[in-house]
């Protein structure tokens, strides 16, 4: 349990913020499928703090190195290996929070979880730096889908309360996903973004930060992916955006609206259009029984913000069991939602990709 | 894949609406449980139509056969497993769906999943009368998660527009929980159960339905339950959230909301209260990191309106590829949320308890 | 863990040897499959032991209850589900093993592992019995494998010190399979067949049990099926063939005859015949790296003899801690092997069928 | 599927003998436990050819890099990740094979199964190099299981016809384990040690190779361990022995031998001794229904001569489609056998330790 994923892929996600490496197996590609290794570290480097002046200040070159599974150039059956090394590590700057939990964080869970022996350093396995190798995971999974026409973007739909333009669920396409302005925030409108970057910056000034929501979606899914209860589109997805730090909520379509609808608002009338079977609207948000219908998926992630702010604040010390405060200093970005966006894309790709084998095994 | 849950417990759940039975296989009971079968009979029978006049007018008597994995009253280290024979079952009500899908429901994307060889009767296998097994995991593991001081409930927090007063996160108790109105709906204040059933009666009069959002506490977890990134607590619960058809959205503590606060808002200080960490407030909903905190875990889950409903409605016929409309008729709940309680319940009971499973393998 | 097979097929038996029913749900067929009730009746019967006079005199019907997973004469890609009722139980017959454990029994084992909350009634949940819910997964997979043109065959290759004469694994065809004697024992010569009953009759007189081997035949396999390391064909097939209580042993191809032999003289040199590779000899068994080489699949299964003997033997008082004697009553088989032959087979099968599965995932 | 274990222990094991590096991760070890690093090295050491004038030509240092999993010199909770560089490699070995499969090998069998776009280099991932990451993780486990008191020890029963004396199943004690004769190969008796070597040198200078047989015992393995059915530890021990390249059978307790034993010679009578539960004989090997009996697991390993011999052999060339022959060059073991016995000690270490985390949850 815990860092492995177990469908028709399997993933193993390993290292902690400053252990020698941090790094991802993965088992389950298909043998011969083309490695594009640069579109690979492309996709990865969005999630960097090295490009964006909205992140921390911690500047990892996150250099991948790739271990096994490829061959001329190709997947070659055997599971995909690849590492990145923790090379910019400050483990001095953590010393304090193995007895002092920074509020908001891990600290105080996993060191009851694993009775003091967690490693505390940069906040061990439970760091969002551990999204870099599901990022390497969902990178490669989103140039498999791409080959097969299926498209996955992803904007921030909101920074605190500044709000993007939200995907059109019926009338999203390529294109849409192509001329996102992508930045260190990605949005639809160039206005949004520039407000957005205006707010981070404000929060960062004041030692706090702030949250937002990502939405996502996935154009090009033929209908009929996804499997009913337990390995839905949605219990897949669900899964893995739960993975990525500080989410702490996940809708599809309508999503928490559609608790407010009736069906006769809700219900997504079927039509035909250039013979293909669409719906009209797209409450349901591309997902009816776990199952896809072929219009774009979309859903959207809530994220809170970073736990990590240079204000003071007030927390317990484990050790002499008094209240105490805290002031954390260190690297931080204000915002975790910026760079989680590749994680958001990177998820929704394991997950459809694994449904897609699910697929293939009808074709025994 | 698809009604297999693999943790340290493992569920199998089986059946289609009209098929002769339902039920489900648990295996990972630890020998030697108590097993209070009566107790278990009352909680399924919380989502039971027979008993709820808000319900579909399918009265199912839901009777539970038990035929392995208990001796002498207790769970006997073999796997469970239980059926519920399907008794009141008119298939001649669904034979039009097979080519004329039902608008919000999976008739169209089960039909392309498929290839046409699914069981269109009542909805087949992806039914909501397939929440009945997983009712049945549940109760278990609610029985046996109260032998250890936990204690889960939920109540209808919204039915359409109508709102029920929240759960306090801090200071909710088990009387909380024992007090709450229980009926048809379950509720914190009487006064918005007679709103609600008011709404519910209002749209089924007008050939309609509505959605709701249930919220679902669950009390005396101790700190350090639950996996990093893929087996936390909210990966496990959302999964088995999003097998209950109808959900639309989840969220944890704050969720939603907690992408418009600040860090220094959303971040809960720790204290120490009567010798025990806690925090003073309680946005994280009791996991942080994936892992407890030993504060009230909270979640909330939308669910869509009934996508039944007795107006007209567009359509296609997958036969004569042609645009059409629909009359459902037969025998539906106007609103789903009323008898998903128990299922979110049900859901939070499974996860919870295989995470303590989890645990038990630290004290080898 | 336990009763659980989680591959691309997911199998969950249940029961015990007096519960009320024995049982198994399939997850994982492809929908549209066509689904032979006879013919997997047929299967079943071979292991039943009202079929056989060799067999123990519990003389049970088996019938086979589906449940779920079929519509239209096709598995629909639900789970599919089946039962069997346990009707000729005579609980009383074991009162006595729960402190006075059966030497070569798992009395004692299970009793240590379930401190005692097993049941112990006819073995429990640990009984023969419960390879008639194998069976009836096995028997399923060999008929959609025998569309595919995939035919899996066994024999008594041995009881006691009588042997059969061995399949040629180079040679051996369909014919062969269609060609075995099969009657209570199933053999290549008719001579062996006589002897090894006039064995077990003897042993049978002498209150005494006798031990055998199982040879096994997969015809038909395509090459390239299978995984390497810990999913290859020998890998899941010895899972699920030590899942057949008696079990001792198993070897492929040469087996532990290979461990005298020169690579020169184990080596099987490839050549072409009718345009497709082959090789000239098969000590490989049809399994190289744990993927198929197109060669006829050959292993061999040792059985113990049945632990259930007449005499009096030796055992401990688990009550007063005291050494004692036991002398079984009680219907018992005097030979495992005997009925154990659809086991292998269904194994084999069950193994064959989820490889078949992960190939199909290539054809993404 | 291949590479993964996914028990409570979840094992990743990459790499190809020319990749980068070779590696494992394994998540599931309790937080705390102490790691000794040292001992970890020396016991992947014993497999190594660099120690081993028996083994091939090809030396190479197996330097174990640790990337995670580990702080303050304890397993700290989060998944534990090493790797081996591959320093020593000559790919040009190996191009011929591509399309002229090595007789033995599974040159031809991947090639099938992956379309051509295997790795061919050094037999890319089906190699016996990838024995050295399941010792990692073997050796870690072997060492947690000693801090139980659970003692795996391992000899060459047999190599080619010459015999070592086979342990005592009833008798032995971690003494006769800590007293077997280690050398290049391990045995009971040092006569027999030097009849094997010679063997071996005398197959070798005949270009050809040997077979052999591995004996492997665990002592102090308490009752109780192990499930029923599909979990019980013949099955984890098989599954994990079949992932070592030549294995070609494997047996338990009496084993094959069982076959022609009647049920009064083969039951192992239970008997008190100091108190303790034992059997007067040991024909079970330990394991009875899946499940320990607290007597000493014995099981043999068969082993397959090396296929790579230098002798001319007969195969085919692909791309021609017409027979040939084949001379093969390069750096081969003339028994695998020789350096195998550490990952049949490895392979039993982790079923057990995988069986004990199972146990462990009983005490929830």
């Amino acid at each position: 349990m815990s860092s492995f994923y177990n469908g028709n892929i399997k993933l193993s996600i390993f290292g902690q913020s400053h252990s020698p490496a941090i790094g991802v197996v993965i088992d389950g590609i298909p043998a011969g499928e083309k490695f594009d290794e640069a579109a690979l570290k492309e996709f990865v480097a969005r999630r960097s703090a090295s490009n964006n002046s909205l992140g921390t200040q911690r500047k990892e070159p996150d250099e991948i190195e790739i271990l096994a599974g490829v061959a001329n150039g190709n997947f070659c059956g055997a599971p995909f290996a690849a590492i990145i090394r923790n090379t910019n590590v400050k483990p001095g700057d953590y010393s304090e929070f193995s007895h002092k939990p920074r509020p908001g964080h891990a600290d105080y869970t996993a060191s009851v979880k694993y009775n003091g022996a967690n490693d505390f350093s940069g906040g061990g396995h439970i760091s969002g730096r551990l999204t870099a190798p599901l990022c390497i995971a969902g990178g490669i999974f989103k140039q498999l889908l791409e080959a097969r026409g299926i498209y996955i973007g992803a904007h921030h739909e909101r920074i605190g309360n500044i709000t993007d333009t939200r995907f059109d669920p019926v009338n999203i396409t390529k294109d849409t996903l192509d001329n996102l302005h992508r930045g260190e925030l990605t949005t639809t409108d160039t206005d949004s973004q520039d407000k957005m970057r205006a707010l981070i910056e404000a929060v960062r000034a004041d030692k706090d930060s702030i949250g937002g929501v990502i939405e996502c979606a996935a154009l090009g899914v033929m209908p009929g992916l996804g499997e009913p209860m337990l390995d839905g589109l949605e219990n897949r997805i669900s899964r893995l955006i739960f993975a990525i730090p500080g989410v702490k909520g996940l809708e599809f379509g309508a999503g928490f609206d559609a608790a407010l609808l009736r069906g006769s608002e809700n219900n997504d009338p079927f039509t035909y259009k250039n013979g293909r079977v669409v719906t009209l609207t797209n409450n349901h948000g591309g997902i009816l029984g776990g199952i896809s219908s072929g219009m774009p998926i979309i859903f959207r992630t809530a994220f809170k913000p970073t736990p990590s702010i240079f204000k003071q604040q007030d927390t317990v010390d484990l050790l002499t069991k008094e209240n105490t405060t805290l002031t954390i200093k260190g690297r931080h970005d204000p915002c975790i939602a910026v760079r989680a966006l590749p994680c958001v894309e990177a998820a929704a790709a394991i997950a459809l990709y694994d449904a897609l084998l699910d697929n293939a095994k009808n074709n025994i």
